[in-house]
């Protein structure tokens, strides 16, 4: 696995997730080289980014003051090439939990155990009517910090 | 080109086209064996359709009672391949207007003057809040019969 | 259900169907009314389809001569809206099996055992080189009959 | 503008910028809150990419040893939200060209003139038999100095 900034140490953060979704590469994410499309990456990280907010109980429409989560950046490294078919678990995490923030961080492992994506992203909460940023309950901290 | 059930005779069926909006085929929108995907003609129809729409002044979110489009069904016929990097014009019509429906059909047309894709599907206006069919206006089926 | 002109008789058409894939409406494939956008029901099926292909042993690139299978047509009806994070299983058969296509019968059904989509399409057999249809062996008819 | 990483200094970056595409944001990429999905920048980025090699005379599938681009990361930094049918022009350009790799840089302008998002990410030219990175030729480094 070629380097990244937002890895500081390979080993213990491969180590650190925990919570995962597991994905198949569909035919039409496939381009005419055969390999996975570059676009699919943000659709497997997006995909696994709601089920963890899901797990720690952040609804994204749940009528209260809790905010919609609100892409602020994402970024990915394509360590190995992926095709039509290729099983994969998308491994997801909250690696720095703010007030108002969080930063997730992204892996992808094929089934031969390789690396074969890595990511990271900041989520910002905002109130939808005032466009402001909400806190984030310490509830939710707390459950984001277990998965 | 095919025959296919919702064309009654190919020529004066493509002649009574006039709306297009021009599409290239997006290399993300290949597969493996360098064709336009499957499921693109029915992106391009969605758009050409939604400019036909606003065209024709039926916003879609206007805040009155104009009622929102909904999809009833959808159907493509696979002409000719088309391929990474090909101009086509996507041409949309009201083929029949009803009172609360509308028939659209399609046509893809290439450089070559070749007709690649042909499809229709009904369109029902619905009041969000009800639920139920709402009339389409005098005013909006005039503009439609003249597109 | 509406009547659809493909669907002879709706309960027995439904107690045909034995494969299914499971889909769970994913984020990105709503739109900005919160229903599954219109284009989904595409990428379902033809998820479907090639997972019964495979059961079938009709490879998509297995260097013999049995031919790339290549949409000829595709039809959706929309029978009941479907949200975000729905479980749907898309079931898919092979309705009619010619000599060099068949015709494929699709349909979905949520947790509430509601039809919301039912579709079909033909898928032709093509020899990549040549550009004409193959036969099927009868041994992938065989199996196609079965699932 | 909110500051990121790649860009030293945002003015001279953003007048740096000649090549763009222009992109309509379509109703399937709006997602359910009516914003622009978040994958979308991606595949405007690679249109303004495939764009760019094409004006720089770096052809997709020429047969020769040019070598065929491989992205090594990708990201994108969101600054304001885009909404449906928003206009937006796609600029890219080539920051710094190596031997076997160019590092792109990205920046989608409204028609408020207003920077909504900017990104970058490293392209590497591969020999698609042997995988192994290809030298770009001078007269393709030239071009995209031009661009």
């Amino acid at each position: 696995m070629k380097n990244v900034a937002y890895i500081e140490e390979p080993v213990s953060w491969q180590n650190s997730f925990r919570f995962f979704i597991p994905i198949t590469i569909r035919f039409s994410e496939t381009d005419m080289f055969g390999h996975m499309n570059n676009v699919s990456p943000f659709i497997y990280f997006e995909q696994a980014r709601i089920e963890l907010l899901k797990e720690a109980g952040v609804l994204l429409d749940d009528g209260d003051n809790s905010g919609v989560p609100v892409v602020g950046d994402l970024q990915c490294d394509f360590h190995k090439q992926l095709y039509f078919d290729d099983k994969v678990r998308i491994y997801v995490k909250a690696q720095n939990i703010g007030t108002t923030s969080i930063d997730i961080h992204y892996m992808a492992v094929n089934e031969s155990e390789e690396v074969c994506l890595t990511g990271r992203g900041r989520l910002v909460f905002i109130n939808v009517s005032t466009g402001k940023p909400v806190p984030l309950s310490s509830n939710v901290k707390q459950k984001l910090k277990m998965l």
